[in-house]
């Protein structure tokens, strides 16, 4: 996709971008740990119509590897055909009839917005480890000039699950007069160490490929074994014991044909569980950039809330939005009692929050599959 | 070291073996996945005096990347000199003044048995991939040949954690009539789904190494990115969520001059969870080999008692011995209740099974660090 705006070639990406989606290109962006960076480019996509007040606006913010297609309105009864279909669209809970629904692929990302993979201007070359760290708040900030460039006065609500709760978090808390509701699903003010932990082994196995160079690989010959070992990790992370046992338990692999990001064959035998990983593995190959991957991981691990504030309580206070925190009871990367906690930390400093628990054993995914929960956890939202 | 038993030199390695490791070679082992192998090597240390009757013997087995050297007989005060020492000695819950100890380092393993690091006698080079496949059961039959061989007729205790669990809960179903008391700790009937994933994971990164070559590497040549990434990984799954957050929580690191696996710069900041992963990490490329890393931690997987019987009933009814179990509060690799299961299920076809819980944050790695909650669950077995 090359898209053209103020006469600027700003992006060429060879992941898959859905047809609909725009850019909105602005010149800088002061980032949080320091510089300038520009020009910045958001890939994004809207549904249903802003009104003439610019007040029924919904920003729904994505997770890692997500991207701006969180509805397919010629898809809509389609869960697959975009990452929260069912909960968009007439009378859904993010209701395109009433509400003018915005999603735009975050700053760092491969869908068309800004990120490593994007050509660096000065050189016409991918900006690989040149381009800069970027935290959630910028990823935020970068969000708040495409809303504004749509004439959005007023966020009627933001919503977004894993490091998309964390940026509705970080919305309540930076533009706390825009937004008038903020849904946090399996988010939290920081991660633990386990999970920095998780997302570290991650990213050195990306790094230790030797096809990363650095991050100087050309597009389509990365570090493509270790993006998949990095995948296999993490997935083992969105879901937990229980689901993989519901699942998979230690039945052989029905599979056995699917490449291992080693290449290398079996010991003994394949369990099911294996090939499930490497054909989730593989999948991510054909449509993520291994830098993204690492700097949006990145981001998820240095995000704290607190951040420049004098304490998390002073952070909190300057929520004014009503908010809704959704935990999953099986998720290990944000647990239960964090998710919980921070709820009640809104209220303790004065907040209008609200904590709903998902009953899944689907692990962290549960935000992305327990369709009926999350719309039931959603309606306490409704007016 | 280099072993001359019947005159033929069996091993010589590169990783450390402690000074009074002895060995026991014998010419031929059945493999339960078809075969024989052969010769075997078992290093093996021995603590305290074996009875005329020959029926007092403890038996230690040890977890993955462990050896022979439970104890220190020299530096017995020394928790960090061997790997069980606080538990061994005159007085203690492995009475070396009482029983004749025994630790082998197990079939694969790269401390002085036979394993992938071995010099294959037909070819003068190591087995690398060419070593078989093995199971927790042959090592529990070379086992069995060593302690005939030390004029063993009774064992009166088996003992050992994580996968020296496995070792003696397959002791007392292979051989009942041999084991009097068995002790299994942080260790079940059979690894879940997600235990075996996190393990795969860990394989891909060594196998996906460049200096892996199939396992054909040279002695310290070897794919050192990718076992000190599995290291990392491993460590994560050996604590929990919460012992990780009482130690390192979000703390930037200490020491920022550790090595990581990639070699690579941090992105934005160091956190000292990461720094003590890289150490962890490190410290295991110094004494372990990648290859019987890749056979051992795949004995773990495709470990499951019932194997070879008509149901996990008809396995767990030939246990005579008196059963300890085991289960750390904050383990998620051995979860409490499959553990609390195991020694239901002993009981349930008329065993003599008690289970006792470690209520310790410090996950799977309890076993080897909490001490005084070790001893007081190992008295559960004193006459």
């Amino acid at each position: 996709m090359v898209a053209e705006v103020k006469g600027t070639v700003v992006k060429d990406t060879l992941y898959p971008v859905a047809k609909h989606v725009r850019t909105y290109t602005f010149n800088s962006l002061p980032l949080q740990l320091g510089d300038q960076f520009g020009p910045v480019t958001l890939a994004y996509e809207t549904w249903g119509t802003l009104n003439a007040a610019g007040d029924n606006a919904v920003l729904i913010t994505h997770a890692l590897t997500g991207n701006s297609h969180a509805h397919d309105e010629k898809r809509p009864n389609d869960a697959k055909a975009a990452w929260w279909n069912p909960l968009i669209g007439p009378g859904r809970p993010f209701d395109t009839s009433r509400y003018f629904v915005i999603c735009s692929n975050i700053l760092g990302s491969c869908y068309g917005s800004s990120g490593p993979s994007s050509l660096d201007p000065q050189t016409g070359q991918p900006y690989g480890l040149r381009f800069p760290v970027v935290t959630i708040r910028d990823m935020v900030r970068a969000q708040r000039r495409l809303v504004e460039h749509l004439g959005v006065r007023k966020i009627a609500m933001v919503a977004g699950g894993s490091m998309g709760g964390q940026q509705a978090l970080e919305w309540a808390v930076s533009y706390p007069e825009l937004v008038e509701k903020v849904i946090v699903v399996a988010a939290t003010a920081a991660l633990t160490a386990q999970a920095i932990a998780f997302s570290e082994v991650q990213r050195q196995a990306i790094m230790a490929d030797r096809y990363w160079q650095k991050g100087n690989y050309r597009p389509g010959e990365g570090p493509d074994a270790g993006l998949v070992i990095a995948r296999m990790l993490s997935m083992i992370t969105y879901q937990s014991e229980e689901s993989m046992e519901l699942r998979f338990a230690r039945r052989a692999a029905r599979q056995g044909d699917i490449v291992s990001p080693s290449g290398y064959a079996d010991l003994g035998k394949r369990f099911d569980v294996e090939s499930y990983l490497y054909y989730q593995g593989n999948a991510l190959l054909k449509r993520f950039d291994a830098n993204s991957y690492l700097y949006i991981s990145r981001a998820m691990d240095l995000y704290d809330v607190s951040e420049g504030y004098a304490s998390l309580e002073a952070a909190l206070r300057r929520v004014r939005s009503k908010a809704l925190f959704i935990g999953i009871r099986s998720d290990f990367l944000f647990p239960v009692p964090r998710v919980r906690r921070l709820a009640e930390q809104v209220s303790a400093v004065g907040g209008d929050a609200t904590y709903v628990e998902l009953d899944s054993p689907h692990g962290h995914d549960a935000f992305l599959k327990d369709w009926e929960q999350m719309n039931d956890a959603l309606n306490v939202m409704k007016e």
